[in-house]
């Protein structure tokens, strides 16, 4: 067979491996096939099935011992161990404690129609457009597009966009904050987010998109936010509410916020409570 | 050139078009470039082009209009438009109005190491393991795979689980349910669940893993959940909350919720608040 990698068909073996694991067809212990045997069964080299191998191993699912073979590790979660990093319902201001940001670009325009639409501008109307990439010392985890209409933008410059949390700037500038509405999902890298996150390209990733408004409703800013699903999960706990047969949950406040709903069972502060999310 | 499909190759076009999309360099309206020069600015062959072309009108990012080109459309949200189908915080339960679940496995099994720890299961101890597939008119949108500890697990039968939500048949065994803490991340459709979920492999799908605890803290079901993003998303309101310099945000409570935190600015209630997810 050819020596060239075949990335399509890397990913389809390291996924076929990935569920054999998850589903426990391979325990905890359990030595994988060789290469040889893996490549024949799926029709693929040997340096495809190597490249799976790897990405499994990147995984923390199994471990390669040279010259022995491949074994599934025990104890590990699936899908990938997402960190206890960030909680939604915490700050999502004072970050940099811990993180870094880095501003990858900064400007005016027009920005997409459903952007402009959310933000309520009128057509053709520009806004501040900014690219900033968040990491922790292990590594770049999201990667933040926001949109800000412009007569807010002019009230900060590049400079301090680059050093300061966004949502300070806009306090700044005299706003008053009100609520935010966010949606969360998934999508795939395409290659510029690849290339920053540092992953391949068709990577998973979380994709959130979130709209905050001022106290009188207005749209002040609109974050899109891709973040690395090995680096960053969003946690929430909730507590069954309501009479017996309501069976309905709610959100729990998260420790050291100020629970409007205090009930006396608030979350457990977490130790990496000060590792905060946003923008 | 071949004319056999790259599935790989296809998926960096279809990505690359996609971000120019997203990024406005592709504007509403305009005409993308003819199949045989997107061929040839990508090294691919024309039938590679036409694949990643159909992925891109199927997300309702483009239209082809035969023998005259294919055109980027307005309006699009993007990343692709999630529905404002599932609050993260409505009734976990009182599902299946409008959604229906078919029941796929049925069993006893010693989950893998993760769940097993997250039970407080006894070293090779069974827990009752159910995979089902949940889906509207529009098609299947998740893959739920539960496992409960066996001694809660034998209160019900596989014709009751196919038929009743779990929670229904956790609390018809006298087990009253407290908290429950989530974890929401992102992962690639391995090919048993792409098959299930109508999606290619590969595809990207969000990822929530929940464990659910009684009153007493102890733990009585974990679920390990893979949306389709294109057809469920996590909605959710934050209100900024605490003194002025804090910046913190809380969560709001859905409506119809008994908002132990009722502040007078609860969420507007959406026309698809009776859809719900959970398990």
């Amino acid at each position: 067979m050819s020596a060239a990698v075949e990335p399509f068909k890397s990913r389809r073996v390291y996924l076929v491996l990935r569920d054999r694991i998850a589903g426990g067809a391979l325990p905890a212990g359990a030595r994988l096939p060789g290469e040889p045997d893996l490549a024949a069964e799926h029709g693929v080299a040997r340096v495809t099935v190597r490249r799976a191998l790897d990405q499994l191993a990147q995984d923390g699912l199994v471990e390669r011992r040279p010259g022995v073979g491949t074994f599934v590790l025990g104890g590990t979660a699936l899908p990938p161990a997402t960190a206890d990093f960030a909680d939604v319902f915490t700050h999502l201001k004072e970050m940099g404690r811990r993180t870094e940001v880095r501003l990858l670009s900064f400007g005016y325009a027009v920005p997409p129609p459903p952007v402009a639409q959310a933000l309520e501008l009128l057509p053709g109307e520009a806004a501040q457009r900014a690219v900033r990439v968040r990491r922790t010392a292990d590594g770049p985890f999201s990667y933040l597009t926001t949109h800000v209409p412009a007569r807010i933008g002019q009230t900060y410059s590049e400079a301090e966009l680059a050093s300061q949390p966004l949502l300070a700037l806009l306090e700044r500038s005299g706003l008053r904050i009100g609520r935010a509405r966010q949606s969360i999902g998934a999508t795939l890298a395409g290659p510029d987010v690849a290339e920053v996150l540092e992953v391949g390209i068709g990577a998973p990733l979380i994709a959130l998109t979130r709209l905050v408004q001022d106290e009188a409703g207005r749209p002040v800013e609109h974050l899109h936010a891709l973040y690395r699903p090995d680096r960053f999960s969003f946690e929430m706990q909730m507590q069954r509410t309501g009479a017996e047969g309501e069976r309905r949950w709610s959100p729990m406040v998260p420790a050291g916020a100020e629970p409007a709903n205090a009930n006396g069972t608030g979350r457990e502060p977490s130790p990496r409570d000060e590792e905060r999310t946003g923008s």
